[in-house]
């Protein structure tokens, strides 16, 4: 079994009130089983997530990330590293300037999951086709360097896939592979938009059926403050 | 630019001393510029980095865990989370259980990047292709569930890109967005792998030719301690 990774491209500027239903079926042929991959920049954009802000004002960008945060985890120079309301780990609570428009600063969708059901939903009714959707963001990690993107929400496909208890290839029972495709799928996306190629959504064709199952980033995949040994 | 992940199918079981460059070009129809994705698991059995113990002796596999950790940085139960002497963050050191006979454990390779470069250096001698080579395993992260792949050596593809000074899709410099594609590829493969599937090598076709250039985890990707917010 095979995957492909198809970016989805001419998707122009979106704007607050954009339908993005319209936008992702007028410039993608997707079929039933796809995995449908959109940035969160654009999602925010859509949903109006924005806010005017003085880029050179420290002041008043760390009074969003501030509104944005659940918790004030570590501050190092201008990196504060925050838990958001949703209970997502990242920095300045996902607050972004780039690929926004000067003078304006998008916030994280106030429920990912939910957009991602608004998605799915609008491609089922208007494009007549079951796929499932994946909001993704960037984030960075602990102890090791870099971004990867990562599922902020998901609609009709799985968070976390648990083969707990499956026989491994010598017949011996796994101990624990709860694996988080949908963090895995994101990633891939990410592989053929490039940061600042303008390409806000991308096609995962080919992913196992048994994933396509309703899912959800906040119950599956966000780990609780109590549960996390590293916060 | 798509991009198409495709299983490596029919790799019999990986014994000490296994020739894994005869393994891949046995059953994978190779191009230049593809990635190779060997999983963790049958680079340290053909490179004979395993050790005998008893399942049920606790401290047996205590000790092992132990002498493959630089650092113990946090215990729960079972759950032992450490350092390795690669600065790998991860469960028990990377010592596993699951895909091995009964009665063996296998360690980490010593230099996983080293080991990538063997296999891409192999490639090329004796199938006469130009390939990056990835080497993955399955890590848990912090702050959210469910395990996903990483690379923990690469050879001739990058381990992070830096898009730093890039100008956006809008002409503003991005901030920061270096972006670890390894990462990013290793849990793309994941997803045409499978966890008890046997299915140890996978192929991603179409990445950026830019990213396949000299590359290390080592030197790329692992985070030093003293550089880390939340070790």
């Amino acid at each position: 079994m095979s995957l492909t990774l198809l970016p989805v491209e001419g998707i122009p500027e979106v704007r607050p009130g954009d339908d993005l239903v319209e936008h992702i079926t007028a410039h993608a042929e997707l079929v039933d089983g796809d995995v449908v991959v959109v940035t969160q920049k654009i999602v925010s954009k859509a949903e109006g997530r924005l806010v005017p802000v003085d880029p050179d004002d420290r002041a008043a960008r760390a009074a969003i990330v501030g509104g944005e945060s659940a918790r004030i985890l570590r501050r190092r120079g201008d990196l504060i590293m925050t838990e958001t309301h949703h209970g997502f780990v990242c920095a300045n609570a996902g607050v972004d300037l780039s690929n926004v428009e000067a003078g304006w600063a998008a916030l994280l969708p106030v429920d990912p999951d939910r957009s991602a059901r608004r998605i799915r939903d609008g491609l089922r009714a208007r494009a007549g086709v079951r796929v499932g959707v994946i909001v993704s963001d960037t984030f960075g990690r602990a102890w090791r360097r870099g971004v990867t993107d990562v599922a902020i929400g998901v609609a009709g496909v799985a968070g976390v896939v648990d083969l707990r208890g499956t026989a491994d290839a010598l017949g011996r029972e796994l101990a624990v592979t709860e694996v988080c495709v949908a963090d895995e799928i994101a990633g891939a996306a990410e592989l053929v938009m490039g940061k600042a190629g303008a390409v806000p959504v991308a096609v995962v064709r080919g992913v196992d059926p048994a994933w396509l199952r309703d899912g959800s980033v906040a119950e599956e995949i966000v780990r609780p403050y109590r549960e996390d040994l590293f916060r």
